[in-house]
């Protein structure tokens, strides 16, 4: 229904996605948000309505890619985007329809026992990833027809793509998902998968041999076998021209799936808020991602989360200076450090606009955003709002 | 589910509809509900529950009859009310169930260039109405087999008939809906429509040319093409005997579409409210209609409709000193001034009966709504609400 009542407008919009923005109570019951210096997230917050959104449902703990999808108003529910093909085209690489797209991890195992003692291959550097993936790729073209093509991407991840017909993403994954453990047999999940399960067997087995000697990086785990999913582009969905401004490839691969531009930029936050204001003619809609909350609240780093928060706070006079008609700042979820995960626990969503009705004295914190007047609501009720306040729906009926 | 449980009973209800209630902050934040004088609002407001509605979703603006289609509890989204429809059974004209109902202005347009200079003719008096509209009856009682029934309304307003078979509501619109441009061309949005346009452009014609050379009233928009809604009556639905007290033609031509009583009353909210007073023993429903806060919203007149709010409070003791079981306050949807619209924020709703959980000190404003006991809830759920109030609805089960 809200697609009949779209029209263009001038009016732009900027949705600040902060990474794992909401948190959870410390022995002292005080969350992150609440700890942080917040002077002008709290200034803002009284000219804004405040809410809580839940980015798939009630207790539900979502990943970053349902999570995202949610805020961009496609339900998570009915939208599968796998994330391998998120990896390969945050790398930026052209895929066909059928390809199968495999999110790979170097990692590290005991060679006696075959136990995983690195998920993470101790965060090997972007140059080490880059000679063993050239050393694999160079051993390995074709396995039983199919192509393989093994790219690169940050630290310690790379992405394999394996091209040709009748491949299935019915797989089991080979990461155990922690430490302490060996890694699983790939198995085909149904009868139609299983000369995929040996191609991607007969890779593993090759590519690991290749790499075995290695200190850090002797193994590889594997998961997140996708298709490139067929989404509506975001432009037509709601006639936006809509940019993305993110560091790490797993957003920028979202946002290219979705149909957005992927702008330059640097890896810091004030590199990215250069370029949403060197950009600012050029977009009517900009997906700003600030990852580093989640990354702290993953790694269990309350103190340097608060820290963050504060920095995040510092940012707000230039956020508020570049003229949109339509300002959000929210999580895709929680992160709260306690947990040193993903949560379900609701996010924290400001809205601002010249039309909304203002909290008044306000604070920009979990506590504060459950009193707000928007009160608790779905993810998938973010993009209506931002499209009403940027006056880009028409009435509905007369 | 809901009609399952509904069981007879004597309770009492008043629904007012203030037409716009809801605002939007003016330049120092602050919203017409806040300004306004609400002694006695307030204090009916602490002994109610309180709470924000969405008529249709978050962040769409609904036109008048959607809204209040979902305020009596039929889902908009399901039911479909053309205007045309409304209007006609708002002037209380008998319809068949293959009529084709239009919405027609009488309009200024400039002579030589064809646009549309007045939408509404200056708003041309009713008696004026009258004399254009019988001079096109007299000329025109059937255009290729199809019966013309034109029929004045008020002001500038008026309503055409068509009644035949193989008429088809598949038209475009002739209101430009704004001024400064041209009236639309009418064309068939389908094949099977073809027919009927042909008749209604010859309409246009010949009543175009009837009206050319008066000053102000010289042409004609059409729009809301509409056949009669088959609806349940309300009556049934909920086992109540219904009265509307409105002084719109379009709420009146709702209501009897509902299957409404719509009860004769003067022009003022006094009168109205005489009209209700005198029908106490009648009816057990009764949608008491309010119109002045949506035109004064619409005009973009802040403090008058700030004036207008104070007249409403002045109003409650007379509201709840007539023995109803249940009274409810609320808006059909927002008309901010500043926005001079309709506007998509949700509803002020409060809710009195006996059997409430009282707010205690509490204000009849959009944000002392939002911290209201009933949270933010679909206009859908108002009638149930309503309905339990009035110990009209059995239990679910053992």
């Amino acid at each position: 229904m809200l697609k009949d009542l779209i029209r263009p407008h001038a009016g732009r919009i900027l949705l600040v996605v902060a990474d794992g923005l909401g948190g959870a109570p410390n022995v002292d019951g005080i969350t992150e948000m609440e700890m942080a210096r917040r002077t002008n997230l709290d200034e803002l917050a009284s000219k804004s309505s405040l809410g809580l959104t839940d980015p798939i449902e009630t207790g539900v703990t979502p990943g970053s890619v349902p999570a995202h999808l949610a805020l961009f108003g496609y339900d998570p529910h009915e939208f599968w985007v796998g994330r391998g093909a998120v990896e390969a085209r945050g790398l930026n690489l052209k895929l066909l329809r059928e390809d199968l797209c495999i999110r790979a991890n170097f990692c590290t195992i005991d060679r006696k026992t075959g136990i995983v003692t690195d998920r993470r291959a101790g965060r090997i550097p972007t140059a080490k990833n880059e000679e063993l993936v050239a050393r694999i790729q160079s051993a390995m073209r074709k396995i039983d027809g199919i192509e393989v093509l093994v790219h690169s991407g940050m630290d310690y991840r790379f992405v394999v793509v394996l091209r040709g017909t009748g491949l299935s993403t019915r797989l089991g994954e080979s990461d155990p998902e922690k430490e302490g453990l060996r890694p699983r047999p790939i198995t085909a999940l149904t009868w139609r998968a299983e000369r995929t399960s040996e191609v991607v067997n007969e890779f593993l087995k090759k590519a690991t041999e290749l790499i075995k000697d290695e200190e850090k990086a002797n193994y590889i785990l594997l998961r997140g076998y996708a298709k490139p999913p067929d989404l509506e582009p975001i432009n037509d969905r709601y006639w936006l021209k809509a940019a993305c401004v993110a560091v790490y490839p797993a957003y920028k691969g979202l946002a290219r799936i979705l149909g957005m531009d992927v702008l330059d930029c640097g890896d810091t936050w004030e590199s990215e808020l250069n370029t949403v204001e060197q950009n600012l003619d050029k977009y009517d809609f900009f997906f700003l991602h600030l990852k580093e909350l989640d990354k702290l609240g993953e790694d269990g780093k309350f103190a340097k989360k608060v820290e963050q928060l504060g920095k995040l706070d510092s940012l707000v006079p230039r956020i508020t200076g570049m003229g949109f008609d339509v300002i959000v700042i929210t999580g895709d979820h929680s992160t709260p450090a306690v947990l040193k995960a993903h949560s379900w626990h609701p996010n924290p969503f400001l809205l601002w606009s010249p039309w909304v009705r203002r909290e008044g004295r306000a604070e920009f914190t979990e506590r504060g955003c459950a009193r707000g007047q928007l009160g608790r609501m779905s993810a998938l009720e973010v993009m209506p709002l931002v499209l009403a306040n940027a006056r880009k729906l028409a009435k509905f009926g007369a």
